[in-house]
């Protein structure tokens, strides 16, 4: 049984101010709460159902069991789960990039392309992803969910992408139009890879620090590809 | 001024059947509607702002001044944008698929993967997606949206895929667990390329029609791919 002010306080957390301020977010579904629970995650709380207290079993949690009722009222998912947990945010701490192909975001806004992304990135064992101020926040349940549980082992880390590259000298590469054919392009050990807004694409501001420009061909009409799927396109042909 | 009547067809337009027994649906935004004015699709209706009106020059359109106000009442989107039409759904009727590599879709289920699958088909010149009865409907306001106006070029049918083996004996090919490396796979000009349900995968039944089983390398933790994002990279490599 849940306090009202519980409800309250789990509902904040899909704000972001309220999630920075208590340094937690939230998790829900089976295969990511088995993902955090095996991770350098501190899970704070689970809230589960019956049903989902029945079939497993915890070692490290404080678990408080809640009816389907109240599980809808806390869930930010459209159609609520059998579990969700409160979870320690991690430190933004600047991960090591030398020797290795970092992903760079300038201004990603969709939280379902963030959490995409995340998850390709550990598709293709891309260790870290570097994004910009204003890329949408990691901690967004969107995104968390989107990401299948893959953010578990991914490094994400915010801050201004100038100064990454000024203090990082590695080979810079993006996608332009007329750029080298991808196709063409031969495996990427380190550097970074920038993948732009999803309508605006690169800032000029982070195009000038591009020294390899790539273009992923084209045979039919569509203008531009989904900033996701551009992503795995190019770490495919960029990791063979 | 749209009467009290307009405004309630219009938002019933959000439910398949009343689209199907209707057979016209909703499109949304600048560059969908140009797309469509270029098309041969039939726009019955235009509806639009102001704005929209005095940047814009049409033809052969029957368009009503909104405002703004009356816009987010007929508005699908959580913004709503300077125009919206109601346009005349396409029969449904089954491609040529000789000579051609098409997409077959099996059970796609979320709308934003469905358009972004056929802006992905567009890109790379695919004229034809066959879906299996249960994909998730073309005419839902999300899947044209996330299309970004590519839907105007790509033919997408649905109907019972098991006929489409059976009739059209050209290689059928799937990804799978185990199967060929992707990046080993010569390019494919004539065929069918089965895309998966996002959690169940493809179906026993259409699984026994695959010839040719394909791979994507994975080197890191992730489970699986968005459908999408697979979709993108296998036709990167399939038409190369």
């Amino acid at each position: 049984m849940l306090s009202k002010n519980e409800v309250k306080y789990i509902q904040s957390l899909c704000h972001k101010k309220q999630r920075q301020q208590e340094r937690v977010f939230i998790a829900e579904g089976a295969k990511i709460i088995e993902e955090l629970l095996a991770s350098n995650y501190v899970v704070k709380k689970l809230f589960v159902t019956e049903k989902y207290l029945l079939q497993n079993r915890f070692t490290n949690a404080v678990i408080t069991e809640v009816s389907t009722q109240e599980m809808d009222k806390i869930s930010l998912m459209d159609n609520a789960t059998d579990v969700l947990a409160i979870v320690e945010q991690k430190p933004n701490e600047m991960p090591a990039v030398k020797g290795k192909l970092n992903l760079v975001l300038d201004g990603i806004q969709d939280p379902g392309n963030f959490g995409t992304i995340i998850r390709i990135a550990d598709w293709y064992g891309i260790e870290n992803i570097l994004c910009s101020n204003d890329t949408v926040d990691l901690y967004n349940n969107k995104v968390i969910q989107s990401t299948m549980g893959s953010f578990v082992r991914v490094n994400v880390w915010y801050g201004d992408l100038k100064t990454v590259f000024q203090k990082n000298l590695l080979p810079v590469f993006a996608t332009v139009l007329n750029g080298k054919n991808l196709y063409e392009q031969n495996k990427i050990t380190e550097g970074f890879l920038i993948i732009g807004n999803e309508g605006k694409g690169i800032r000029e501001d982070t195009l000038s620090f591009v020294q390899h420009s790539l273009t992923i061909p084209k045979k039919g009409g569509a203008e531009s590809l989904n900033a996701a799927v551009a992503t795995g396109i190019l770490l495919s042909w960029l990791t063979k």
